[in-house]
């Protein structure tokens, strides 16, 4: 990839981005020092880059990297608009230069940053960053602690936080290592809040842009807008209200746990009827195959509707491209219990332009009669403001903070 | 390499084992029906199998995968011989089905089992298994809690265990589903003590056989024995003593703190003398490259050993091949805590024909006078019998149990 722009690579979307993938790979195994593929094998992906500078920030609509560590900060008292501008000039300096294989300007350990497997590293602004920074007016109206949902089971070390800082890398070591750079950097202004790490598959174990699967065993995010889509940039990017957003997106990352004894219960017909896709093909009920759109006023021999009213499908579907947001979510897998209970589920992060508009609704719908309801628990939840992407020199944030 | 034997995947080395890896992607690519890899890229890895069946259980001198669980149970009060029987003709069973790609028995998500990814399990008892059996009379004596050492300070919530279950794929999300099935059929027999997950680098994030580094930045493994070499047979597989071993090994399970804000502190030289190495080479002191054989008596201008004496490669060096360790080791990464303090270090695993003979010798080195001391701390330890593999029909702890 380091040798495609991200403009190109995500033109056509996600399938099409696996392809310039898997083309830049074959690319560089074709230099004349190199040996040829049959002989050399696949060419390792570890030096691949993806541009830290741009209109947005990386790490949205970038194809999703197998590893995440989600890192919430609560800023320190006293901390204002002026130590914030130097926080976020120290992140995005280190940022810039980690995702593009270089050490931190204080790496302590230089040689861990030299194979960056397509880091990205995404900055959010919690609800109390706004107050802090005296910019109080300018915070969109939901970025703030989403509504209390029956269904919630919230614990607080999972909840909230002032500054988001999102690192992906197709390597684990390499999250490891970057943010810990990033995490020592805001030592000086913040603490940290609250950190998730996630997976999805491993890079190259799956073809690039195949959905995947989450801990229960669901195809998840077949209905994802594709990456570079209108439809996705529709949906994802702000284009209107305050200015110092425009570019820019809303995330709201929730901690979902899957009662996997709960679920281990029921069997395939009863999972298939909750989710209203098989789970085999990932194919709607109404469908044959994964991406069929779904019908929801099929009907069978009795007359009811092939999906059901209160399956997750048809809870979550939304009309219009503009209502739709975008997941990009992570796999968690604690260590179970000393009675062998399992501690897994989903990190759950979509972007979005407006949480009020997006999120909210779908959420309604699905926390009012979703049946998969039984199966998840929110535990954790948080809502951040992600603003746009800087050009080389600048840094991000400044179009809130200057 | 689900087309290769085991055997000739390891004969040779890693090195070699890297070539087979890469030989079995192209081999698959070449497939009639499939594109060219300059059409298509690299060949998903997802369905490469590791043999289950064998002399030896698989997980050991298999090439070490890039994500691995260490679950380790207690028995519950007993838990006889035929019990432990039982629960380990099902564990085996599912172990044998879901290595090769097929769902465990009584699997509740089977569409999880369709890629192994060198999905591998290997099996270890600890010391109180062998009481449990009726059969203490055939542990082999070093088969026990570690003595203690002046440098540990061990967290009884990361030491001891009955049983061991070493799950390692290359995908994270089949490490999880293989450890919860293997669990769930352990809970009629026993209660989960701990589970430690690791990583190491992506699979294909650098080439093959290369040394990988731990979070410390240090190059990890440089002189261990080449998979499938005779060095590598004579000190890891048990060849005498009472015959139910033959073929098997035993497993220490160290977790070891690296101590990363003291270790910031110290300057690229200071980390150097300590080590014995360069950090951004792996080349001993006392030479140029990686795989230079470290000249312990080489001094320089002043007369001092280039490699001082209580470097870390100095205290861990043993005169005989027979005397060695294996080391497969995993990277552990937990949120730091409030603080910003990294809980980060190694989930250290080393295999050899007879912990007191091997293992042992070197920790009590190192524990004497290790200049690393100052930087690693052990906060967990465990020690495990690994029965020899079995043919199709038969199962892990046979040997053992009739």
């Amino acid at each position: 990839m380091s040798r495609l722009s991200r403009r190109r690579l995500l033109a056509g979307g996600a399938l099409t981005a696996g392809g310039a993938m898997a083309g830049a790979a074959v690319a560089l195994a074709r230099d004349p020092d190199t040996p040829t593929p049959a002989e050399a094998g696949p060419v390792a992906h570890g030096t691949q880059t993806v541009p830290f500078h741009g209109v947005h920030q990386a790490g949205i609509d970038t194809p999703a990297q197998a590893h995440a560590a989600f890192c919430a900060f609560d800023l320190a008292a006293g901390v204002d608009r002026a130590a914030l501008g130097r926080l976020m000039r120290l992140l995005t300096d280190d940022a810039a230069r980690l995702t593009q294989g270089r050490p931190a300007l204080a790496d302590t350990e230089p040689e861990l940053a030299a194979l960056p497997a397509r880091l990205t590293v995404t900055f959010g602004f919690g609800p109390r960053f706004f107050a802090a920074a005296g910019r109080e007016a300018l915070r969109p109206e939901s970025v703030a602690p989403l509504p209390a949902f029956g269904i919630d089971r919230l614990e607080q070390r999972w909840c909230g936080g002032d500054l988001l800082v999102q690192v992906c890398a197709d390597d684990p070591l390499t999250v490891t290592h970057a943010q810990r750079m990033l995490v020592k950097d805001t030592l000086a202004f913040a603490r940290p809040r609250w950190t998730q790490r996630g997976f999805r598959r491993g890079r190259g174990t799956q073809d690039d842009g195949v959905t995947q699967r989450n801990v229960m065993g669901q195809l998840d995010g077949t209905r994802n807008p594709a990456l570079g889509s209108p439809e996705f940039d529709g949906a994802v990017w702000v284009d209107s209200g305050p200015s110092w957003l425009h570019g820019g997106t809303t995330l709201v990352v929730r901690r979902i746990r899957a009662e996997m004894e709960k679920w281990d219960a029921v069997d395939t017909a009863g999972k298939e009827f909750a989710v209203g896709r098989r789970l085999d093909t990932g194919a709607p009920l109404s469908g044959e195959h994964e991406h069929d759109p779904p019908d929801y006023a099929a009907t069978n021999a009795l007359g009811l509707t092939v999906i059901a009213e209160a399956a997750h499908i048809a809870r979550a579907h939304v009309d219009s491209d503009r209502q739709r947001i975008f997941r990009r979510p992570y796999n968690y897998d604690e260590p179970p219990g000393p009675d062998g209970r399992p501690d897994m589920g989903l990190v759950f992060a979509a972007y979005q332009r407006d949480v009020g508009d997006q999120f909210l609704p779908i959420q309604r719908n699905l926390a009012e009669a979703d049946l998969m309801n039984d199966w998840i628990t929110p535990i954790g939840s948080a809502v951040f403001a992600v603003p746009p992407g800087c050009q080389a020199g600048g840094w991000i944030g400044e179009t809130l903070l200057t």
